[in-house]
């Protein structure tokens, strides 16, 4: 009997999820013969049975295209909102899944879009997923898909203020994405050459970095550039939340203790106090999430897209296909679900940006 | 006798300033055989006797460099800040310029510049200006150092929002710099297929806005791209800003005035309570200064480098050399200090939007 | 009453084409309300009445695609290949845009687009072009769709290859379009700071060109990028060609001598043996046709696609759309077909070439 | 005492390599204090005692820059070329380093590199070597500088020859570099979703690629592009080399026979001729050597020039810095020497090409 099988894009979006569904589709057509639909906005157009047909038209031209032609959305299966209330509606996507005849449902997306599948997988719905975020702090993968995308957006922004300081003798500020992990500032910051680096894992102290800029100054460097993960950290917050989560304190109690995070205006501001040079801030925002995939993330997601047919052939669901060196591997979604993939203290490039110089605030 | 001549550059940085040097000084050595030397950091080098030799060596390699290797500053000749103290330091630049015996010196440089160069030249300095900025909003020119670079990067950006705009069902506002001109986001929001697009020459209402974007909504677009100029202003603004200028009321009450104008981050706030989507903001800040110069500027560059030594060559002083179609003819300084080209009310651009069904807000 | 547009795309493809559908199409819904559609792959789609419906839909997203989404093709009107034999289908063509009641058909092409534009304009099809070409050599236009982005892909590749001989102390020949006009490689030459440009409109003897290598070479730089024009032609054959001309040969002999040409590759191959360096070959070939347009060639394209259907309202038929500084103007077909904007020997760009020491061939 | 090392490239030269230099530099001056010299033209260089002081001023800037500021060279120091006669010079170069009182040479090549540098450390030179090539061939690394950029070149390429494939009806045939090795045309083939690979590891049948191409024509796809590495071979010639080499015949035999391979040219016009579709060649040649470094190029640059400097630390020689997933190893130069890293028939690239219907010639 031909089998059918489901796709879906769920969490924020990435260059690559187009490249992914084209590689799932493609391979699920012409190498097994299968029929493919798309559900529309995630796991919303599951639950609400809003589908696309994917036939090879429709994966026709789309390797390139940023976004998903599927649509995405945040929401959760066990806690959707229906009409004002909020509702659990796994049951009901599980039951729709099954209306279809699907064999499998392949999943794209991050860290909450693995613990909605695993849920779902956890009332017998057949998933397959397929790991996608810019934020690379995905658990059980080498890589996920719109990492180098990203990475190549935010570097090639440093290097655009690179030119733009030196003429200028000031400080800019560039607030790169990430979320709670640092690898995408850490990885611009390496590769465009950033005089500072402050990533959420190194909480900073402003006078460090003010005191690096002055160095920098009176070596005759007057200007310099300061990388800012979006979820940067001082080092006093830092043990703020550190003393929360070791009483064993409410997540919400977190949460709260965060609002008071510095914005990177506030950052720009207080170097500016300190150094007496003028600063100015750029702030990336969506932009690192759009646009064409690179080719490196179009290879991964063509490999990934391809890896998830092949697990479904073989049977094997409930799995995340990972990215393993060259090759792929899959992983458990009990292994993947609820756990993050943070810079490690001691990785290699921490120690490659300490090796170099680079003012890590800390 | 072998002529000698100088190079400054000032103001806001552009990319394409060092393809112009290099073309000022390539044909100034190789065409009519003169000594090149550079000022550095602009009017404050040319007081401080800073200069470098600018050889053919010096001169290899930097046609595709972003910023300046003069480096640049914004310092006014007649109001330096010397010690703390502000002073007219126009004649020990024009003594400078002598004691180096220059036949001339060429001023690369905006609108600001274009007034210094005029008040140094009423000195009795020989100078050539070459148009430069990203906001286009020189007069006597059809095209100016970067703003083609600077288009194409914020173009770039309101691409890839586009993508994720689409995937998302949500609002996205990006600044754009220009001062208080609108070609860049004019020109961006045009190439980029923006919906809404706010210049400082077409003052905006909110309301007229946020009904835009519902009717999208309501015609199943549920995102949207809102371009908006770093100079963009509320017809609200822009009135009591046409008053005070109405009734001669003084420089500084306008500026006054204008620290009400709403921010890129208040936009977004309002539009989102208004419409009842998300929104998120990019602020593409000095990004837009820096890089590779885009080729079109890189042949204006080498354009209006060699009308330049032409000009000196033909004893021509006193002049800014301006693009004029595919070449380039001679302006009087006095014709360009002081003036301002901005968007027209007509202008073809403005129409073409208007034609596309472009929100303006007016 | 509703009016009826329709639009093809003819001749080779440029970047900008669906900018243009785009541009006229929404003008023309949004604006003016009328109905359009468009013919497949060029006259072969008017003549087989093959088209698709350009609603909204359909023009949605495609500002940014390379290519044209109504295909194109180099049928000429009155030589039509019919099942195997030629024929005059103008007519046919006519006839079949009466039967869709057009009030009128928008051509987008080139050189061979406007003469077969004209020839059907001369039938009584009410027709309004647009140009576009990447070799920027159509007359009465400052600008035609497709040049400022092949200019950017073009002169990319100089500076790539740029770094590379640099490092190798080597020739470098990349062969550049254009056809017989010389734009392309004399601006991507001017751009990247190619050390030797050859162009049609200037014929070349290798010995100058060994010489000025050699020349190099002693002055201590030992690598040379040759930008060499698809249509560069030798100043032996170049007179052989004239002499045709003069006596008022066939141009059918003046195309037997062009066989002659040297390629790119023999040019490398005697310039390796008169020099003594390694030569190299790059071959851009299509890739200056794809991909997205340069931000300049989206506002041309729009502002000209904005122009051809306010040409239509105003009942004017039997014109290009020009390009004319930052507006738009109205040349009558007549003006345009079978003429050619080739490079003038004092344009500002070759005496711009000249000022710098670039080696010409002649 | 403080130590001194050494710097040289050679080979062919790959984007990355002034970002490793200045990695190396930086670490050596910034974390160990020690000295730092560059040789000239690669191993030549290092012959002739021609040498240039690295310090911070010459290795700022240069992260983001083509080529290598030290110049390269193809020469083997066991045969060099010396006033026409070929010396082994071994020898003499390892008294030149000595006499600089170096502790160490880094030396950053490819597998030609990696041969001599074995060479040179097997007569007592203290070497740490730093791979990079374009090709990806290099046995005992997951990642050589160079290969992540050209691949982002090559698939752009691939991307722009798509789109005016598809508005064209007709082959386009890009011949991409990788010398026997097929990683640079498979991945960019398979980013850049061409319908055609050929690699070396894969020989190819005319009859196969002609059919694949009809039967897309067949399906309504009348383009096609076929991406072809330059050491692409047929299955006819491949057998007689796999003859030779069975029975044992001398290197030159193989060589000889491989002057039969058919040129991208050749190729193209038997496909044009078994199909009926017109094909058009594109070759990329150098450009997919030069240029700016991708970011994961200057990350992968950055990590293994720290990592070069801390084995020296450590005193460990003759070994490459290898990368190794997110971190490098350190792999014994007896153990790289002559080895070659070509594409497995089993590789995930290869099966993911098959599964998504890719011809592969075979």
């Amino acid at each position: 009997m031909t089998k059918s099988i489901g796709i879906l894009t769920a969490g924020g979006d990435s260059p690559g999820l187009n490249a992914a569904i084209r590689a799932i589709g493609k391979s699920a057509i012409r190498q097994h013969g299968w029929n493919v639909i798309g559900f529309k906005d995630g796991f919303r157009g599951l639950m609400q049975n809003r589908i696309i047909r994917l036939d090879s038209d429709m994966l026709s031209g789309i390797l390139t295209k940023g976004g998903t032609i599927l649509g995405t959305g945040r929401d959760k299966p066990h806690k959707m909102d229906v009409g004002g209330s909020v509702m659990d509606m796994t049951d009901v996507m599980v039951e729709n899944a099954a209306h279809h005849e699907l064999d499998a449902l392949v999943c794209l997306g991050g860290g909450g879009t693995h613990k909605n599948a695993y849920r779902l997988a956890n009332k017998g719905l057949p998933i397959v997923t397929v790991p996608k975020t810019i934020d690379n702090d995905l658990y059980g993968t080498d890589g996920s898909l719109g990492f180098d995308t990203a990475l190549g957006i935010a570097t090639e922004a440093v290097d655009r203020l690179h030119s733009t300081a030196h003429s200028h003798h000031r400080i800019i500020v560039v607030e790169i994405m990430g979320h709670n992990a640092g690898w995408l500032t850490l990885g611009a910051g390496l590769g465009g050459g950033a005089d500072v680096i402050l990533i959420p894992e190194v909480p900073y102290s402003i006078g460090t970095i003010s005191n690096a800029i002055a160095l920098r100054k009176s070596g005759g460097s007057t200007f310099s550039i300061v990388a800012v993960a979006e979820g940067a950290i001082s080092q006093r917050l830092a043990s703020v939340v550190q003393e929360i989560e070791e009483r064993g304190g409410p997540r919400d109690e977190v949460k709260a203790a965060l609002t008071e995070r510095r914005s990177t205006v506030e950052i720009a501001r207080q170097l500016e106090d300190r150094t007496g040079l003028e600063a100015r801030v750029t702030i990336l925002g969506h932009v690192q999430r759009g646009g064409a995939p690179s080719p490196a993330d179009r290879i991964l997601a063509t490999k990934l897209g391809v890896a998830a047919t092949a697990a479904i052939a073989d049977g094997e669901m409930g799995v995340m296909v990972a990215s393993d060196g060259e090759g792929t591997k899959r992983v458990p979604l009990s292994e993947v679900a609820g756990k993050k993939h943070l810079v490690p203290q001691d990785h290699p490039w921490l120690e490659t940006a300490r090796a170099l110089g680079v003012c890590l605030g800390d």
